[in-house]
């Protein structure tokens, strides 16, 4: 029995100093317990408050439990407050919750089982759209001509520093370097000056569901990694409206996921030129406020215009039988939206998952204390389970052995599962289960149910909890919204939150938010308020309200 | 209009001497049709036989003919015939039916949308099984340390040539350089290491949807590319049992799918040892006859030993408190599968999809000479394909204008839909369909049928033509079987299809097969009728009957 395990000298080997190259701990009663072997890979060993578990992040929260009951560091092992340390809070939980690890090539990620599970669910929720929308899936190679980078001006800019390039394969040098792709544009744009010729074919509507790579410096789990998961979406037009309402038709799709299946409130918005994607005429995103106040951008709908077409040269013959130059657009939302998913939702506990993409929806914890009442408890799950999965609700029973409930209430808590639902045998006796939601801590969240009609009992629960997330997350995001009268009153606002403010829609300004509040526009929100004010920034006349703020 | 098409010269411009830099073609009345643009890298131009329309591949079929038409070489256009060049047969056939198309780097492909929705409804029917058999998804990085590849001695051998090396990242050059993962078993052989600590964690079942590159230097769409999707199982056990039993559920997963869903007969057997993948102890795998009798590995399951285990430390805590090495295995299907079925079901005209992986089952085309007779027609499709779609049958109404119901008819052949469903006029007032199988051309596939129950009736037909198209493989495979008694009827019986023959199981008896008849030892079958006998090639005695055939 692991619980048994006992630490000859806990204090040696859970500090900092433990050699890397060092590998067994001698435990007594054991023999030789193994923790993690690569302690520079797997964890952030060099991060400040960390000191006494660096070296166990790759056990289970089981096995980091036990393992601190034998040393004076325990409170180090419990999840960082959210409040006092956002970004650490986040790193551990990802790694604690079992979503991620961190791969052994730098910058780079493992989506463990329980994150890619979620993924899943949101390129299900996704996907289902598209299709609704008319949109097909395709794939298009990893792999690109470095030239072809090149042939768009702005994206060659934007791209080149942050790629990654093959020079070798099959064990020669190659005559021309591939690079693997940071996005499709260039590759796709190849393909549709092929495939179309006639209006006939317009509008071609195509999606993919891929990994880019993008060299990037600083990394964080989900939120910026040099290989990531996403979509990308490519679209070719026979004019600017069409295209445009293609960008905007999209920002629509994306702005349902958002409400109604992440329950992240959203700002549909343009960005300013300064913040478009290199390559693009008018590039639309949605932004979204974090649990910290910094905002993340959920995910972006470009216009390309025809600047792509002219690179790669996809024209149509119009019915008039003149050649055009097609009108394009592309669009992706990534796996960054794990990231926002936690950091909106997420507590002092671990993860709060949306039902609608939560792995698990339900989590159903037997409670016995002997073998009578197992058998008992056990028989009831899975009578229960069964009603759940007719009224298609995701349900696990935790049938672990040798885990007490309470560890048990912990690790789901940890994982963010909406729903626990408990049965013990004085359940069983009256017909009824306790449910706890988890988005509402200890009584409050408790109620006890029949076992008659669960499924509907679950399912409305399921919702409330959605809709109860949704709110909470939007009335914080009013409550740190702000709308500053002076620079003063500005450089405030972005440090706690969003600051709403007219700008003149001049680049200078913009720069000068940059340099003296240290925040960025995020973006001008698709729905203006209507009057017309003075630049915050140089008093000229505006027209726009745009939003700033400090940003991921 | 297209259709008004008038080429000056039609001989001239379709001629193989087409200068490749060539991009415009003037064409009278409609100022300038352009062909592909990158012919090199988009069409096979120097295949025999292909000249008259080498420089037009990307054409749909459409517009293929239409050019034809004007053209001397108009039987140049038809699917070659697959009995004459099966090769050439199957090339244009991807290409036609819009399965694939070259991409820009030698040796990769672009999965079009029609061959992508083919390879998702069987990625959907695969992890629907890999699923409900406790398997569950995960996602390892694209990029692997170079030396990661070295650490399992035969694995290097093994896939050494085939890497594609990322030597810059960033602008800078790499201190380490990676690889594209060729396969993943060494990256996930790390993490595995880092998350297994005991027998509690133990089996790990996880698999991963994900693209895979190998520098191939003979390439041929779906079944040979740089680039390939598959997806890769990854597990970890306890002991040798539970491994070697995980190896053959994984192949009885396949083979129920390969069976069941892709209506393609197959012979699970074992390798032998010079066929095995690069660092297993044992390797299964399914072999398939395609329609040129030649063989097709239709995928792998992998008993990697404790290989991998010990290359990456992969260890666990027995019960005893004992360190142990685990018992991985692997296991993968590609999108060479996409290749099988093309081979194994298509005819003269095209594709024949099985209705289960169809992207369309059903396709309806209205018949109508004027506005009248296609506004009725229009509705009672438009009413059928609800009856269809919510009989959960995927149905599509050919709508376009200005084509002909005959060259509907062609093109939907040409893309394999099972079951046609034309409605015209007489129909109507009879309220009746007419249906034709895609597997039984003219009279005897066709049937007319009541409108009433039409969502009953074609879901009976597509099994009926679901069953049918296994049939007709097993019987094509059966008889392209042999027994040969002696040498020189082994070698007729390789050039015809597969050879059983009694094995003594000696490498130098399965290499002067190879040397003399130019076949390989497929596989030794699961099943074995029992009787041992002499090795056909040394008259030792053998235990085992092999199968032997040429195989792609």
């Amino acid at each position: 029995m692991i619980a048994s395990l006992r630490v000859p000298n806990p204090e040696k080997h859970a500090s900092p100093k433990l050699p890397l190259g060092m590998r067994h701990f001698p435990i007594a009663g054991l023999g030789i317990l193994e923790p993690t072997k690569d302690t520079r890979s797997c964890g952030p060993v060099d991060t400040p408050g960390t000191l006494g578990y660096a070296s166990f992040f790759c056990f289970s929260p089981f096995r980091i439990a036990i393992w601190t009951q034998r040393t004076r560091r325990m409170a180090d092992l419990k999840l960082p407050s959210r409040s006092e340390d956002f970004s650490e809070w986040y790193n551990q939980l990802v790694l604690r919750a079992e979503l991620a690890d961190y791969a052994p090539v730098r910058g780079c990620m493992i989506v463990r089982p329980y994150g890619w599970s979620l993924w899943e669910n949101i390129t299900e929720q996704l996907d289902r759209r598209f299709k609704a929308t008319g949109h097909v899936n395709a794939a298009f190679p990893l792999l690109i001509p470095q030239s072809f980078i090149s042939k768009e001006q702005s994206h060659v800019a934007g791209f080149s520093p942050e790629l990654a390039v093959v020079t070798h394969g099959g064990g020669e040098k190659l005559e021309e370097p591939l690079v693997i792709r940071p996005t499709s544009e260039t590759i796709i744009g190849h393909a549709y000056a092929k495939w179309i010729q006639s209006y006939r074919d317009l509008p071609v509507l195509i999606n993919q569901w891929n990994s880019v790579v993008r060299w990037e410096l600083r990394t964080k789990l989900f939120l910026r990694t040099l290989e990531f998961y996403w979509q990308e979406g490519h679209t070719a037009h026979a004019n600017f409206e069409e295209a445009e309402a293609e960008t905007r038709r999209i920002l629509d799709v994306y702005t349902d996921f958002a409400i109604n299946e992440a329950a992240v409130p959203v700002i549909p918005g343009r960005k300013s030129d300064s913040e478009k994607f290199a390559g693009a005429d008018i590039t639309y995103s949605l932004e979204a406020m974090m649990g910290d106040c910094k905002a993340l951008q959920f995910c972006t709908s470009h216009n390309l215009g025809q600047n792509f077409a002219r690179a790669f040269e996809i024209r149509y013959l119009d019915q008039a039988g003149a050649l055009q130059h097609c009108w394009t657009t592309s669009w992706g939302l990534s796996t960054r939206v794990v990231g926002a998913i936690i950091m909106v939702h997420g507590d002092d506990q671990g993860l709060i998952l949306p039902p609608r993409l939560a792995p698990y929806q339900v989590v159903i914890v037997p409670i016995f204390k002997n073998d009578e009442e197992k058998a008992l408890t056990f028989e009831t799950a899975k009578k229960i389970r069964e009603q759940l999965v007719k009224a298609d609700v995701r349900v696990k029973v935790d049938e672990r052995e040798g885990q007490s409930p309470g560890f048990k209430f912990n690790d789901w808590e940890m994982r963010g599962v909406p729903l626990r639902m408990e049965i013990g045998p004085k359940d069983v006796a009256k017909d009824s289960v306790v449910l706890a939601r988890r988005d509402k801590p200890g009584k409050e969240g408790k109620s006890f149910v029949s076992q008659e009609g669960i499924g509907e009992s679950v399912t409305q629960q399921l919702a409330a909890i959605q809709q109860a997330l949704y709110d909470r997350a939007l009335a914080f995001r009013n409550a740190h919204t702000f709308e500053p009268k002076n620079l003063e009153e500005f450089r405030t606002a972005v440090e706690q939150g969003f600051a709403r403010s007219h700008w003149c829609g001049d680049a200078s300004c913009e720069e000068q938010v940059k340099e003296t509040a240290k925040a960025t526009l995020r973006c001008i929100p698709l729905e203006q308020p209507g009057s017309s004010g003075s630049c915050l920034f140089c008093n000229k006349s505006a027209k726009e309200i745009a939003i700033f703020g400090k940003a991921y």
